[in-house]
């Protein structure tokens, strides 16, 4: 995305009643880039009340994206999310429109925009370029081979002194990204040269680089994150990876098992919610207690490593929606309760989690 | 497979010093449709000699496709096996051979020959057809609707009174597939109707259906899954999972997560070798005990579940190496240890492992 200065946002139906996770991130982290955001049913407001949290305060909300070319974007990100993340029908001409006016589309769909005939044809026409950030990574489904024509099947160790911090959490869209990428900037206002892996589409924007995991067939993707984490630990003595999925979210088991051993963690960050009750969109599914998840984490680690090693150091708490006193008292007693330091890092920052990461064990 | 009854197996380098799994798998379950074994190392041998354990017997091995002709034959089947299955430059001219003849080519690699213009021109050419049965199945990349609009996300149960198994492992090629076919057989021959339900591309070679989850995005692995499974519940009472990976495996430990997780078994069958002491091709991975494997698939069953639920009733075991008296001490042995019956399935038939799951929980 480091092309791409005067973004748009097409964030219809995903501002109220809760914004969007793409929209807040993008909103959190590059909202430098960020020219509009297109909302139909708020239009006119600013984006930062509309938002709240301040999120993108000055950004104006317009109607459709003929309104938005008044702003002179260079490029339009679909901050909408379709559950599955396939591409609605409806959504067709809008794209076309975009495509059309020569704006880049930044994409973070399963869906291809770019290999679509239609939407290709148009932005040959136009001259816009299609960004489908999701993509298969269908060139690294390869083997390495040795010299004599047998394949390279190695598990590599991470250099010494290095550490690899992984972001794991109760649920799906629980604050991993925002976690690791908090950290990050608490690393990076302390000299530190932290390297953040991202691991999914809206991290890949936010930060340029990456790989969606949920987007590699089952067979590759340990060694895909393997390749990953090794390549940013030989540049780094902090890498923070961001995280996917939930142990117990009963279609997103499998990817944080995969992430937990494929990243080779040296220690884990806990991110929890404190006013969800169960899974996202599935109310038969309680969310576990901190104590409970702590320990399935504990479990999954010790399928591959002798106990102890990858422990959880920290817990990111969201304790939107409590009073300031409300917070602190939560985030108190969750430290009481568990013996870890606990924040809400948009709140009140990530040094408590960068404090025990550093303090914490090393490759 | 259900139409190819003349089944050429291209075997080169595949029987000594010990014969490859899609090998075994096929001559073990469909050896009556094999009319020969192309391996130039052991060209002129019986296939049941070569191969060991009466495997295939009475079936010619011959030096090259062209010998193999003699046996009119009307498919070949690439059971040849590179680490990662991805085609070796090498094998193309062979292939183009095999379809220059006409012959259908069956195909568990990852790389999708029927997407290749050569194979697919040469194909067009002789009529021969491409099943690349380890196909990405990108069109169960959806989403179901509901009638508002909004995605369908629903975590189905079973009906009630079914029972859905599942096989695990200590490894990867640790029988997990074999297991369930016997289970298959000695339901079948009890009256039962069993479902096997295929999760990898030697199981669907051999059922003739199946999908292989280590050809599927990570995102949709586990829907599928339950969906295969659901399918195969609506049909019959019991239902035979085969098993993929091992919560141990470095490399493979999300697949069975998500395995046990979307197929919602109501009891697993746990595999293990007697004579191999780590991961195949890590030496730095030994296995776990047998108790410590039943132990991390009872904690990878309560992340989603209650305690108790989905538990290991039977323990499925590989003697071979061993003479018989030695074999049977060794699973009278684990049978105290474990509290559970256990077989070997090959020397000793499934009937204590149907039991087991018959006396077991249902959904």
């Amino acid at each position: 995305m480091d092309h791409l200065k005067r973004i748009v946002i097409l964030a219809d139906d995903e501002i109220t009643p809760s914004p969007a996770k793409t929209l807040t991130g993008i909103l959190r982290y590059r909202s430098d880039r960020v020219v509009a955001v297109v909302d139909n049913h708020n239009a006119g407001r600013d984006t930062g009340e509309a938002v709240g949290g301040g999120l993108g305060a000055g950004i104006p909300i317009v109607a459709d994206i003929a309104a938005a070319m008044a702003f002179e974007p260079d490029s339009v990100l679909l901050g909408t999310e379709p559950t599955g993340g396939i591409l609605p029908p409806s959504w067709r001409p809008l794209i076309l429109e975009v495509i059309g006016r020569g704006l880049d589309v930044i994409n973070g769909l399963h869906t291809m925009l770019g290999e679509d005939e239609e939407f290709s044809a148009a932005a040959e026409r136009s001259g816009a370029r299609i960004w489908d950030v999701r993509r298969e990574p269908k060139e690294r489904y390869t083997v390495e081979l040795r010299e004599d024509g047998k394949p390279v099947f190695e598990i590599r160790k991470h250099r010494p002194g290095s550490r690899t911090v992984l972001a794991v959490g109760t649920d799906c869209g629980i604050g991993k990204m925002t976690t690791m990428l908090e950290i990050e900037r608490e690393a990076l206002h302390r000299g530190l040269a932290p390297a953040f892996v991202a691991t999914g589409q809206i991290g890949t924007m936010i930060t340029g680089r990456g790989v969606s995991i949920d987007a590699i067939m089952v067979d590759y993707v340990a060694k895909i994150i393997e390749d990953e984490v090794c390549a940013a630990v030989e540049e780094s003595d902090l890498v923070l990876v961001e995280g996917q999925g939930a142990l117990n979210h009963p279609r997103g088991s499998g990817g944080p098992l995969f992430l937990m051993h494929g990243s080779r963690a040296d220690s884990l960050i806990m991110c929890h919610d404190l006013s969800r009750p169960t899974i996202k969109l599935l109310p038969d599914h309680p969310l576990p207690s901190l104590e409970r998840a702590i320990e399935m984490h504990a479990e999954g680690a010790s399928w591959l490593w002798p106990k102890g090693r990858c422990p959880i150091v920290g817990i990111s708490l969201i304790t939107a929606g409590l009073p300031d006193d409300r917070a602190r008292e939560e985030i108190a007693a969750i430290e009481a309760a568990t013996g870890l330091p606990a924040t809400d890092v948009v709140r009140y920052g990530a040094a408590p989690l960068l404090d025990a990461i550093l303090a914490g064990p090393t490759a």
